[in-house]
């Protein structure tokens, strides 16, 4: 049994933005809906993918605030509140536990590159006794390949004894299914997700939860099939498939290469629009891309 | 000549704590005055040292306007206005210049690392023309040590083109003297700091316009001394003088070290606490570091 509210295929959803360089509320809460029903258990909104680190903490809350007031439902929500600044992160945590969001996801502190374990600690202590609020569902976000520094099976063992009631998971986007396995065998206790599908089958075998993936914002219907059919005969197949599109999608720059995607999908070429400093995808290589994918039979929303 | 305001000794100015870790203006303000007192040309405030990235943009823009009201003059101040998103970094950049200040210093956007330097460009140039005011002299913050990704020669020099009013400088903090040397041959209309007094002797020869360090926080007046003194017969004894204390600091964890040797001396040990995910030293080490720095004869506010 899962510790926390989330099983299944998380989607880090993509943040469209205007010219402005402001978030278009209006397309976000679209696609969030749109995933749901297309089968993600849950919105990890404010993720890499979602650009959320190009986003003032300002803007990430009065996004939350219009996602919250469009009616998608609060519990559906594990929204990215990490950042360098315990400030920052405790307030951003705090409006997510008083929305009744079902859980959060935090980075660690990624600017000095010299910390320990003790000092990653000592910041996710601080900001669990600063939110002092017994609903947070907290799960940390190791992703060494973004934030060079991360959360060690040790170190994510030591925040569980400490805080059992509220550490309940992990997104583990170091693409190393090893340190992926450590996490799931050493501390059976707490949620593992992997960060892509292409560990969704060996994840579920051995015990995650799901997965949290960045492709899923094209192809949660996909990734989505096969946690439902994980334990059947079509299994192998089934993974063998998603992985397939999420090759292609990988030799693009994943964030703007998911942005054309969508675009094209809802033939809206406000969607390719990208922060600095990411960079949108040329016309030749979206063009590219969309062959590739239109060469394996791909098409978005469906599976 | 140089381009911008800024020739000599700056100091990232050390940010006291309070107990609820909300910056110590008081305390701040008194370090900045006694830093100039002791001959620094310019106070770089909000650098990593400052731990800047660990306070959020509302927290560093209060400390900074409680700066301006304590009388510290704003031309000698060059801010750090780096972040990873770019609507914080327009905004603490304009309230810089609005206030009058020298000049600013500004990190890359450092939360993705598989960026390139036209991602980069475009993040700068955002910046520069979103906050469009002529009297921004920025200088760009080369740091590959914590932020990983950094100003190659290649886009510093194409920055300056683009924009040659407006990039001054760089404080180079790759610790790698080749690099600090391309930037002063490869484009000689720009201030290059280096980023350690260690470089100090060898950048003035070549071209540099002083340096810009974390141990000027305690040793201020010996770095000063040798930049007053670069072209006499003593240059090369006061390099190794200053360059043999900053070895003694760099044997710990530098930031906490320079709180303890700046408490020791202030006979304050408020000075000592640091933000999450810092440490501060242990009671022994601190001791240590004392009894080391007294070994070799030094002692804070002297030269």
């Amino acid at each position: 049994m899962s510790r926390g509210p989330f099983n299944g295929v998380l989607v880090p959803v993509l943040t469209p933005f205007k010219s402005d360089f402001e978030p278009d509320a209006e397309r976000f809460v679209s696609l969030c809906k749109w995933a749901l029903e297309q089968g993600a258990a849950g919105l990890a909104i404010f993720g890499t993918t979602s650009e959320a680190n190009s986003m003032s903490f300002e803007q990430r809350e009065n996004l939350l605030e219009k996602v919250l007031e469009s009616g998608v439902p609060a519990e559906k929500l594990m929204p990215g509140t990490g950042g360098c600044a315990v400030k920052d992160v405790v307030r951003m945590t705090s409006k997510a536990v008083a929305a009744g969001c079902g859980g959060t996801l935090m980075l660690p502190p990624f600017y000095y590159k010299t910390i320990n374990d003790d000092g990653i600690f000592r910041f996710v202590s601080e900001v669990i006794q600063a939110v002092g609020d017994d609903r947070l569902n907290l799960y940390l976000y190791h992703i060494p390949p973004q934030a060079v520094v991360g959360y060690s099976v040790e170190l994510l063992s030591k925040l569980y004894k400490a805080y059992p009631s509220v550490v309940v998971g992990v997104k583990d986007s170091s693409g190393d299914w090893d340190n992926t396995y450590r996490f799931i065998r050493e501390i059976p206790e707490i949620d593992v997700f992997p960060g892509s599908e292409g560990f969704l089958l060996q994840g579920m075998r051995a015990g995650a939860r799901g997965c949290i993936t960045a492709s899923g914002n094209v192809n949660v219907a996909g990734i989505h099939h096969l946690y439902e059919n994980w334990q059947s005969d079509e299994a192998d197949a089934l993974q063998a498939r998603i992985s397939e599109i999420r090759s292609v999608l990988q030799a693009y720059p994943m964030i703007p290469a998911l942005k054309v995607v969508t675009g094209d999908y809802l033939n809206d070429p406000e969607w390719r629009r990208v922060l600095p400093p990411l960079n949108p995808l040329s016309e030749k290589v979206s063009n590219k891309l969309l062959a590739d994918l239109g060469q394996i039979g791909f098409r978005m929303g469906e599976h």
